[in-house]
């Protein structure tokens, strides 16, 4: 498994490159960013350097494509996705996500069916560039009664979403705060095969009772109450090899400084991934 | 368009055979009924005979298999597709329908992911066979709170339905009941694209508000209120040429006899599409 | 029916603009071109208005992406066809088509795998917008043997293909000149259901031994030795409703004016729509 | 991984049951056979518990289905698809296999387009029971020149054959025999997912110029020149944890006992494990 940062968890850090410099200076292997972005800014050619210079390989991107409200808001963002694919590709990644908040106010069973119907087709273009789509179930339970109506936030129901989508490139994005909040446990890591995971996302949460453990709140590896050993243990023992990168969301970015986050980060990692007997 | 009778309508008739001989005698050209069995009674050759003899063409089968409960339900029923499809196929029919309720106790959004999968398969069965399958939209307003969750009972949602299936093969059966519940007019009908309607089932409404024509007090054709004239011609505006099949539900079948329900039937057919100014 | 006009038989006409000024002038109702294009330069309320003044309707715009050849041809044109569909659906259209060539140097089996697989991908973007993709058979023998092995160009193999690619939204670009070629005959029209036809294009054939009829040696409507009537007929009698746009392959671009070309062209719709009892 | 053995290999073994016995009689932990019949004689119960006494898992069911020929016999072989998938999951199957000839009399890019079709078919009926089907190409050279055209025979075009097919539960029977003869190495192996591979079948070659290799020539493991133990190796470094089958495919069966094939199977594993360093 690589050890991967996203930009959530390194407060104000200015810049995509500047993530890549400190990701490697403090042990990491992937980052998570805007692949398009960095091409733009740099070439294919000096996009691939700057990540090949620094030994880090481009972690997941994120699905650029509003599938959650309007048609005419997915028609426009569709436009762009297959340049989004070609420049993860080029840039040697295979990962897309997005996140499924678990509930709505839409009527939940016709928007099952657009949401269904709009993921379909984004896998079909990211696809064509040999790019995963990995769906994320969110788990925090304030999240399921902050909408009307209930949508969807287990990981069976996710696998049914994945299943009706019938696509061979759509799996999940495994988060270990969603894993903690829907009480799952390591047995039901062992049940997956590790084709289902497309990416994986690593954080803890605060003791407070898991009902009332706010997707916001989160904490570095190591700091809070979840089973992470486990977590691992359960990833590697069904062959997951792919990237493991923290997600820390919080109530608002730290003020400390990036490199001051990066060296708590390291420090997450290397707690943890010991704890789960990993080097 | 051809006109068609299904079972429900005609009281305690005693068998399709029985069907297949009225609906001849008295001017319909479709049945709705098991090809299946009816091949079992007679024979492929057999029940091809008895459809011939009569002027009679197979309408639509039933979906055999249980889509909307479990998965073990479903796999059983799956089991006898391909040869209810194979049978439909071998007495001409090209036509297999279902009906979507309105609410479910089920949660909706999950249930519409696998509702939707499952009936992805079921067309993919059906469509070896040269199958059409038709989803029935259900409108009666008693129904949308008859179970826990509201599901779906519109014409959109149910042709994002259809989106989501994705099979070339999957469209509407078009009922008058549903298109009246659903306070849809002529003009929703114009807007289809006649390859969209697999099937049409045609009857009429007590003189109720809308919001309380319950889905078991169904009428013959002209006895009551839906403006069927509206309908039939804003199906031949489009250019649907199959089969127009009456279906009145009712809460006890009738004791009348087949043979008068027929006749009933007829005057039914005559008055409305005399109405619409067709043959 | 609609009347329609492509670019092919209107000689070296120096735009869009004045194809869709040419053919208002001439009694058609229909121009295949490049909505993107058209778009580009008026902006979307500009090219709107240009097809409404004149009275004019999109026919059908052309596959945008090379399908044909390497993946990596096939990813880069990807790219734009989100945006290719979206012009088209802002100016109305509903028809994307794209033809497939008889023979080709490579390895027919893997080819046809790979082919369907993007073909399909193509049509999963297309159809976010609403647009159908349009497949075109191709007929003239020469072909055939062109290239080293064959591919596919009767109608039942096309058939095969769109079956094939299994989404909801593909049919065929139905030209005149490889029905001939195809030595099919209004029966053979008789048994297509409309939905299966896209886009329809109308050309004639010299008086030359069918297997010698090549491909850049057609003529106008009613100039040649295709049964047109016998053609607009059978599409009549199916249903179809969409667009007969001409395609007059030559083997240079006439040199006669546009303006000319028209009125030929005209003179061709007239005279073979008359002969099919059609306005 | 599991070590497997098929009926080919095993002489005039006189049942399924008795290859249940020797397999683990002689430590294999899995056995592909016909789960259907087998249910078919001894119920559910009766069929897992002969497999739990003994041990033994089941390995590959074969594709029951005729494919390659007519819609006819396609349609004809659907109809106990579905039962068999279910047979197979009853006894904890998870793979279904049908092997792909390289060359044809049918035309090869039409045969794809529905030879693809069906597969799709077929897969999506064994997804409804939680199989995977896995399609083996065919490598010995004899066979590309058996039938008038070429087909498909090396991995890459297979691999284009399951995108076409767009099911995420189809992937590849690896078989050594054709890794062998289309002169591929570990690299190759190396570079698929484990999830692409759904069963193996392992032998062995003749010291004769691979071209030469025919089909029905295969040896026991161990007593041939293909690199078994890279094989295996490959295999094991990409994760591959599933069954490992032999199949001996001869000219005609042997005439020696079941034991004495069973015992030579076993020193043929024996002998290619330690090679490769596993168990």
């Amino acid at each position: 498994m690589l050890r991967g940062v996203t930009s959530a968890g390194l407060g104000s850090i200015e810049s995509e490159e500047r993530m890549i410099e400190l990701a490697a200076a403090y042990g990491f292997q992937a980052v998570d960013l805007d692949a398009a972005a960095l091409i733009a800014r740099h070439g294919v050619d000096g996009a691939r350097s700057l990540l090949q210079q620094h030994g880090i390989v481009l972690g997941a991107i994120g699905l650029p494509v509003e599938w959650r409200t309007t048609e005419e808001a997915f028609r426009q963002g569709l436009e762009k996705l297959a340049t989004y694919a070609a420049a993860a590709a080029a840039l040697g990644g295979t990962s897309c996500c997005t996140y499924i908040l678990p509930s709505t106010d839409l009527k939940p069973a016709p928007f099952m069916a657009q949401a269904a119907r709009r993921l379909r087709t984004c896998a079909q273009i990211l696809g064509a560039y040999g790019i995963r789509l990995g769906l994320e179930f969110v788990g925090p339970h304030h999240l399921r009664t902050q909408w009307k109506h209930p949508f969807i936030w287990t990981l069976e129901e996710t696998l049914d979403l994945i299943a009706v989508i019938g696509e061979p490139n759509v799996g999940l994005l495994f988060d270990a705060y969603h894993w903690y909040t829907n009480e799952l446990n390591v047995a039901d890591i062992e049940k997956l095969r590790p084709e289902q995971i497309v990416h994986v996302h690593i954080n803890d949460a605060p003791d407070v009772p898991v009902s009332e453990a706010a997707d916001n709140q989160r904490l570095y590896p190591g700091e809070g109450v979840i089973d992470l050993a486990g977590f691992l243990q359960g990833l590697q023992k069904i062959g997951y090899t792919g990237v493991v990168a923290q997600e820390i969301l919080t109530e608002a970015p730290s003020t400390e400084s990036p490199e001051v986050l990066m060296q708590r980060s390291k420090a997450g990692f290397d707690r943890v991934f010991a704890a789960a007997g990993m080097a």
